[in-house]
């Protein structure tokens, strides 16, 4: 890996109104003034774990080899739980060991290296116990844009964590999973396969609501604003969502509803 | 132009939450290391072609000639509406062919050149029918970044789209027009040019609502905390305002509401 | 103090769907193409001046020494307030004079510098009565970001404006303070030093309900999900939070709200 890259990405759920994300910025442009901070995300929802696994999948692979990403989505902060670095899929990470990887394994395969941050000498100088993004994160990922050998970090961990992540049932003439992220359109994103729906299917299931009358198209403009499709999701999945409107208010659905979609026989 | 600008600024309607934002970045980044990327929105409302009309025309002048601007607001995504590759008023833009750029044209002419994005070799090798962020308009911004000659990219194009804009009517004891601009504050932008209110006026109207009681201001510290002002808008138009409050709320009015202003005879 | 460091801060009240944000950043790099653009926050409170101070001592004191901070809740824009130009705690700062660095002051000391900007010569040609974030912060901060000399911008000015800071009361057996803050969780930061609450205490105000039954703990992660919790926040004050929760929401309090604590006889 590139280990000289001077962008350093940001991914937490500190809010864009919050002084912590500019605390962070100004800890790793102290450590390197030469870092090219590139926001991701600040507004990942508080303490979503699970949210931050399918952001972290969906964006970290179009990034060059070698770049450097910060995660803090953290609600063990101060607690016994590690802290991570880890490279994957050609990617750096930094991130709490709280299972935020998973959906990226899952995506890009297991990790090449896995360390445990351990040597202080490398954090600020007094750590506080609500705000490991500024005290440990972010003086870390300074020096890792400096070129630090990351084996200085700390040692090899094998024991991190992984969210169990509900597997879709895929049959003849139906497939069963669930949405496992909403857009900020309201997208419903499910776990099934896009080959579920490579052919038009005839029924749709969204939580207890049988709906027959949906659309089958390539993208939402295929359809009139307001109704209802079935596509491919530009992450290979199945995603139902309505043309120019929110498919999550209307089918009063989340991260976690059950979707399956059919064939009659 | 300076082929040679390493800025890219982005303007979406993905949201803050998106990884479909971050997506983009990784793309630009793993074309265009040295891409230096400026966030000017991802909170366009979802969809809001007028919206960003508005947004482009108010920001994108104060650029330095060269710079390249990607919009992607597009709610015909993986329809056949064209991708634009536009300079206009010494601006680059990359936008989809919906009418984004009117308010741009109006303020800074005609473009001297518009393209259709056709040369799919610098697009990404699979394209998605519902993210052509990332999959086309982030490496093409990659590769203009890096002084791709724009001629490559496809041919000429004559018949891009434009909104139709409502005209205001000046007349010599009234002014007749419509808000088309709520700004974060509440604060409502007319399209009325500002020499309309050169002199303070007798008598507004908002709506249906006919006001009497407000004060011709030329900045909102004029004012009392509260009170209804008229003034001039940093772009040159009437704008009706609330000091320290939200006219939009207060006044119960958004993009289209009529407005009207003058003078008792 | 470095004076060509590139980095420029951007903290506003803008909103991040606002063009305003955009047209700043526009002018800073038509002035210094270098400048390098880092987001503090475009989503502080509208007009909030009291939450500016305290997300500037929160995050400032962490930049590397002669980084350029540019400040713009300005509620008294176009008025006969003045602009600073000052330099406190090794940072540079373009602020309204409005007592938004009373925080800051509070936590790094008087400054060193403060100055008046007057030299128009450094603005843009015409200057919107509204919007001087475009029209003199955004110029005379790229013009900053070059080397220019701050003694060019203006005379030393010594009436600059501070905010009255509510000071808490320490005694032996209880100490009396108000929120400060509360961030994007609904923690709630107080003014009343960490030491009050060095030992676990007894009992805890918050506004008028007397609460008993809460824990004291060194991180959110020591409590269970959904408990109510004293503890040292990351800027060594006293916090109330609710473990994975919304303290601000679950207690109804908010800036100003008072806090007590103490111990029984």
């Amino acid at each position: 890996l590139n280990m000289s890259n001077p962008v350093v990405t940001l991914t937490t759920d500190f809010g864009e109104d919050s002084p912590y994300v500019a605390a962070m910025k100004g800890v790793i442009l102290a450590t390197n003034a030469a870092a090219r901070i590139v926001d991701l995300s600040h507004q990942t929802p508080a303490q979503d774990v699970r949210y931050a696994s399918f952001f972290l999948a969906a964006s970290l692979p179009y990034f060059p080899a070698g770049t450097l990403h910060v995660v803090v989505v953290d609600p063990g902060v101060g607690s016994e739980r590690a802290i991570l670095y880890a490279e994957l899929g050609g990617q750096r990470i930094l991130a709490p060991d709280n299972g935020c990887l998973t959906g990226l394994v899952s995506r890009v395969g297991e990790p090449t290296v896995v360390r445990k941050l351990e040597e202080t000498g490398y954090w600020r100088p007094t750590v506080s116990s609500t705000f490991h993004g500024r005290d440990i994160f972010a003086p870390v990922a300074g020096h890792l844009s400096l070129g630090l050998d990351p084996a200085r970090l700390g040692p090899l961990f094998a024991n991190w964590l992984r969210l169990e992540e509900a597997q879709p049932i895929r049959g003849a003439m139906e497939s069963h999973g669930e949405v496992v992220f909403v857009d900020h359109f309201g997208n419903l994103i499910s776990n099934i396969p896009a080959d579920a729906v490579s052919q038009p299917p005839q029924w749709l299931q969204v939580g207890k609501r049988r709906l027959k009358r949906f659309a089958w198209v390539r993208s939402y403009a295929e359809a009139r604003p307001g109704d209802l499709v079935v596509l491919v999701s530009s992450e290979n999945r199945m995603e139902v969502a309505v043309a120019q409107g929110n498919a999550a208010k209307r089918l009063r659905a989340g991260v976690g509803t059950s979707i399956s979609v059919g064939f009659d026989a």
